[in-house]
């Protein structure tokens, strides 16, 4: 199974200490085409990954390094695995430097720039370099992707959720402006951060809505919801709650009907040649665990009794298909490497 | 803290080993006006039963006994703690002897015996009961159950569900042809029964949906909303998910307003004088461990980014405010105590 | 079940943010003899208890005040559930008002002050009120709590492992120079304290032991189990672990029996009069959860196989007989109330 | 990173539903050399493996298959992943068709077959293969199991608890009549079946010991340390415990040191050459979610306050170097593969 390439290629992470940052360690070591050299870290620099990472021990023989002497620019990639507004200024210097770039962090997500300074609390240190990303969802923009400098790798909920709407709204089959996605993350999700709100007596044994007035994924979903509709308005309802898990999400989706469709036939069609996509046998019920630690969205369509209410479950792991694992996608993509390499990973059940 | 009765109410459980049995137990032994007299199990006869539940070593000084030998006609009231089809058959010989009855199974739940059959999977065996019966959600019947003598205890999704839907049915102000339920619920909600799906590597640390085809407590659902609406018909999508927590129900509702009201000040006056229903302050995300182990509905209601959909989020701990605890609300109601004796318990938090 | 005193004990807490603040909060909230009138928090100063803990609305009706401003010195006992180091600077003042004063935290446990700055990284503030307090382990100092105006209330670990012993240690029964201790806590027992290690994702679904180089509550427990020996060495390996719960402490405790004895009998005959100390019958396994919210030690002793190796397992809630609710036991003892005053919650299982 | 083999390994699984079953299959999807061309059960015959485990979709193309018609006999080799008993009664067969046969099973671990009845219950059917059966331990059985027939795959305490004692007890380092091995274990440990201690709301957010009394692994235990004492007595404690997450066993392990030795060089050395043992650095603390999905047993090696108690700390994933990823380790072995063919699975952190 190994993959078609020609040469390994470099590649850095800037800001490997967070749950994205361990999550592409742990595939890049198993992808035969690429070579992790660099892992920055401002604070852990002169750590072994490692000893932070005890299952990396055997796999990634690196230690963090400054970011100031990380030799990014002699990478062929280096994917941001940083808090937003890290790569808006850090990018630009790569991308001069010859080095292409996928930024896992929301930074190019949303074109309109204006809305980004809004929802992100920040203004937006590199409003060009906006213009030239391309969204890194390879079921929509694969082919811009292959070609492209510097990609926006989606947001967790934002995969889920367009997978599981776009082919309702591409086919222009369900009212757009009363659109309802309920999502439940895992708290890997709220990333590796000393917050009380994430702690295991907080987190664990209870379940709670939150991001209920607006979440940032909001405008990046009606985004790419709004190109899919190619026209007209989009009206999304999008609830996200923490549920006590370590990963996974699990979009639950509603849509009302406004003509008559096969939708299992539908589904089959749209992702019948993505590797990444399984679309499951009429009712089946997508466990979150059922794609954990792999590069998959499963999804099931239902029409329950036969009513006009459209009801997609989709399923992702947020730090694979939600996070690291797209953007490895994204950098086969753009290196013209078999787009599976490294992403073959049985999913881990129980 | 007392409580305001006169003498001990004799009590007696049928099916002291499920969830809801000890939860029975648990409740009534800190309830200074009943004191439980019998409990019945079938398989367990003559086993103690603090010796199947440690927790109750100093509190419960029983052993369950054969339901042919418990003396349940003795008793002021008896608790149904059964699955469900054991209640219909075993309520009347009870009743004729003048002992009340609580059934937290779903027999007595549907008045429509055909609806109830179709959901169920059987025969019904006590249709004439039925019609006598009285559906124990005090928030909507609080004068009926005080004079019942076989009350219909809800079903925990439907309890969190109508408790967040009534105000806005009852007022009128939403389009009741497309409501959405999204409800999650902790794993103690499929009962202490043997089943793979419900085993901790199954699921724990995994999310998925179930039912969505049709669940058996959207009719009880439905047939709440319908009494609410007083005309007009109830458009309901109910998709019940699978939590990885112990206890705990977290209803995500949704509704499309079709009338300006101020929403918060429409649920604080709906339940303002309810001793068990909870309206928190407007911007509030409530946890499902902020009901652990009590008798509450608490209630948050958002109208995101001032559109016209409301979102109802309403938690309530499954095993108490959707089973016994609510089972002992309607009790004291039945034998005129204060409606919260027993019931005082704070929340177990973390 | 009222309790038994003249007047409602004004109470004050110290430090009210973190778990055993809110579990001295939740027992206080259904004492029927004493009131908290008073709950500090530097940080927090203004804003409602019940905002902070949804779990408290309606039981709790207090906002966190300055510790500069919070009437501390009228109070009649003052609870300090805070880091170390705190109560050693504040004790004093509050003593010196006349005030009694219960310290949760590590403080005045160790009577050798050396010793403890070694263990605790600072210099003892207070090293004669040392002298003065009472080591709360009702269960050996039920006498001299009753009359202590300074009671340093014992650490979780220590008070599992202690009531494991006690009963061979005191009759002299096992080689004290080769006691092992194996321990395992779930993950409140770090505090809610924002901390990397105990975010649900990094201590959720994994087990690692901790500290084995040396833990604070180590010569705790040497110093615990050397004054019931009465002489003599105490050789002590204590290893504690976290575990992915919530709550609870397990300690499995192995010693060599130099002598025979039976075991059963021994141990319930130390504790026969025990409220807070159940000695299950042979061949038992208490689990954690029996203890769920409890203030209650459970012990079962083993000698498997019948050789010379005793097996001691000990199980507590950490928040409450390993904190708040032995600290609450404390009080009652202080103040001639019953000692079960406020301590009656049914463990909640499940 | 191919594996060095002529041919692909034609491979039957009996028992294919349970935990050791779907792991094999996990691991056997992503093995270059070795191919599933039958997974056995009675009781699912003619259901797809895949229907049964979403995880596999994709992976697996195969349906469980009638031990009747299951084609075992045309296969190089087969696992038994059964209850134990089943293994006992049909090796035979497939050994006289030539297959070599790996058994996940305790049925062939035991040499002393009274002894084997004695703990398990049952008769033993098939006493003369006991005496041919390597014990599938490669590091300390390589040679053996190189030229086996019929491997018993050890239990996954004995594995984690042998491999942490070995070093200790070759090298005649401690006394040999005390040892304490503290082990606790996810409760995956307890097979996929319906049984009531597993279910979520029972093992979750609980902990507590079971079989202190006499535990099936002690005899298999004992009989692996007695081999590498050469001689001498062992007198082996051994207390497993439920812990409630998934998968991974820590073994805590005790021994009194009769001799100064470098401990750290030690482990060092006796591991140096082993692909799956990882000798961890001075002052680790190995986490059970380290080797999450993974063939590993990494080790922490103590002498608390310069004591002469030795504590080592060894985790192990109980599916993998527990059970099926040993097992597929031992059939590289067999079949003269790279040992670690199939087995380079990064650990899933988080």
């Amino acid at each position: 199974m190994s993959c078609l390439g020609d040469d390994m290629i470099k590649v850095g992470i800037v800001g490997g200490t967070g749950y994205t940052g361990v999550e592409l360690l742990r595939l890049l070591a198993g992808h035969d085409q690429a070579r992790v050299v660099s892992v920055t870290s401002r604070q852990e620099a002169g750590m072994r990954v490692d000893q932070m990472f005890q299952s990396l021990r055997g796999h990634i023989d690196l230690s963090f390094s400054s970011p100031d002497q990380s030799g990014l620019e002699d990478c062929d990639v280096v994917f941001f695995a940083t808090p937003n507004g890290v790569a808006m200024r850090e990018a630009a210097r790569l991308l001069d430097a010859g080095v292409r770039v996928i930024d896992l962090s929301a930074d190019f997500r949303l074109s309109d720039v204006d809305e980004w300074s809004k929802w992100y609390g920040m203004t937006h240190a590199s409003a060009d370099l906006v213009a030239q990303a391309v969204y890194g969802l390879p079921e929509v923009n694969r082919e811009a992707i292959k070609s492209a400098r510097l990609v926006a790798n989606p947001g967790c909920y934002p995969t889920a959720t367009q997978l599981g709407f776009l082919p309702l709204i591409e086919a222009g089959l369900v009212d757009a402006s009363s659109l309802i996605a309920d999502c439940k993350s895992g708290v890997s999700g709220a990333g590796r951060k000393a917050e009380v709100g994430a702690l295991l007596p907080e987190a664990g044994d209870s379940f709670k809505a939150y991001g209920v007035a607006g979440h940032r994924h909001l405008p990046e979903i009606r985004q790419g919801l709004l190109r899919a509709a190619a026209g007209g308005e989009i009206g999304l309802t999008f609830v996200p709650h923490l549920t006590p898990m370590i990963r996974g999400i699990h979009a639950t989706l509603y849509a009302r009907l406004t003509r008559e469709v096969d939708l299992q036939a539908l589904y089959q069609q749209r992702y019948a040649d993505e590797p990444f996509v399984d679309v499951m046998p009429a009712g089946s019920l997508p466990e979150t665990r059922s794609v954990r630690g792999a590069n998959l969205c499963r999804l099931a369509v239902y029409r329950p009794q036969g009513g006009d209410v459209v009801v997609v479950l989709s399923v992702i792991d947020n730090l694979v298909k939600g996070a690291a694992g797209q953007a490895v996608q994204n950098m086969n993509l753009m290196f013209g490497l078999e787009e599976s390499c490294g992403l073959r990973v049985v999913p881990l059940l129980p």
